[in-house]
């Protein structure tokens, strides 16, 4: 079986893994100083930037590795809420998503799919975790899923004991609000070898591995 | 200008990165419990092996991104010293070695190139480091080159200037023979950003950025 992954995931000290109003100017609901001190969220591979190959740039460099298809949130998708109003809408990140693989929207609003030259492609789908997790294996030929966010995305599979490895960072801030990582999930970490590291810009980077033993 | 760079190269704590003879049996001249700890030599990424993504596992998955041609030494290629009695010497790897790109193998005595189907071919030359790169990067459309080693050959072209990054490992043990890493270089940390970090196998891991500063 192939395994489900979380790369890059960045959370305040108070748990706030985004804020709670995504705009067109603020993709993520306020909270984009999560990402002031190193911005690991969309980094295919060392070979993606002519930046030195630092820790923290080490660490979110394979993000990409071995995946065959991503699930999403509706709100990293774009911030409209309800109907669509706008169809014209193609996510944020213009004419090549840094995806390249079939893409799932979570959404109890479906819409047709949209593709691009890149191999990027978003389906919307209204279904539960389990779920989500079937049609987006069916979408690949093998590969890993990631599960891409925002941070009640993440939370609903963990809850749904479905992620086998979760890289996630924590940032030294405080954000006072916004959308909780870890609200709900007591113990969340059994069943988990994790391993924890600090780097020099001031982030901990930490590796959980499900071990089976949950 | 594309980068030079080492990945995943264990070294003792008493700075030998192989052992003095290679043969058949002993491919790190004897200096194999260098990778007791984690066998980091030949992985491409995650995506490669089936086992937790651990520190020391994320940190070497990056070895082939963004890589279009390695050069080695010729003791890494094969046994064998002085002419090339047994021609149909492929190297260690079997019918698929795990580079997947141009290979330029320094040596006094060259051969013939050879080829293989996954994108792999093995080029023999003798020449300075700078000519050896200069060649390397014909054979490619661009990427980043490789040095793979054995110790000799980094310590050579990091003696030249040539290196931009690197990715050391420092293992807990003594070999009291070998290669040396560091054999005639003064204070080559100059000219050098250096984050270290420890892993829960007892590695140290080193990533060397050039600063251009030297």
């Amino acid at each position: 079986m192939t395994r489900v992954r979380v790369h890059n995931f960045n959370i305040s000290l108070d748990g706030y893994g985004a804020g709670e109003t995504i705009t067109l100017d603020a993709p993520i609901g306020g909270a984009e100083r999560l990402f002031a001190r190193f911005d690991g969220r969309v980094i295919h591979g060392v070979d993606a930037v002519d930046d030195p190959i630092t820790l923290d740039r080490a660490l979110t460099s394979i993000w990409g590795q071995g995946i065959g298809a991503e699930i999403m949130g509706r709100g990293k998708f774009g911030p409209q809420t309800g109907d669509w109003a706008d169809d014209d809408w193609r996510g944020w990140w213009g004419d090549a998503p840094p995806f390249r693989t079939p893409v799932v929207v979570l959404t109890h609003h479906p819409r047709d799919p949209i593709s691009f030259g890149n191999g990027t492609s978003f389906h919307f789908l209204d279904a539960t975790p389990e779920d989500a997790l079937a049609y987006a294996r069916g979408l690949t030929d093998g590969g890993d899923i990631r599960i891409g966010g925002g941070p009640s995305t993440v939370r609903q599979f963990l809850a749904a004991g479905l992620i086998d490895f979760m890289h996630l960072v924590t940032v030294p801030i405080t954000l006072g609000t916004g959308v909780s990582m870890w609200e709900g999930l007591t113990d969340v970490q059994e069943g988990f070898s994790i391993e924890s590291v600090t780097s020099a810009s001031g982030l901990t980077h930490h590796l959980w591995n499900r071990t089976g033993a949950d």
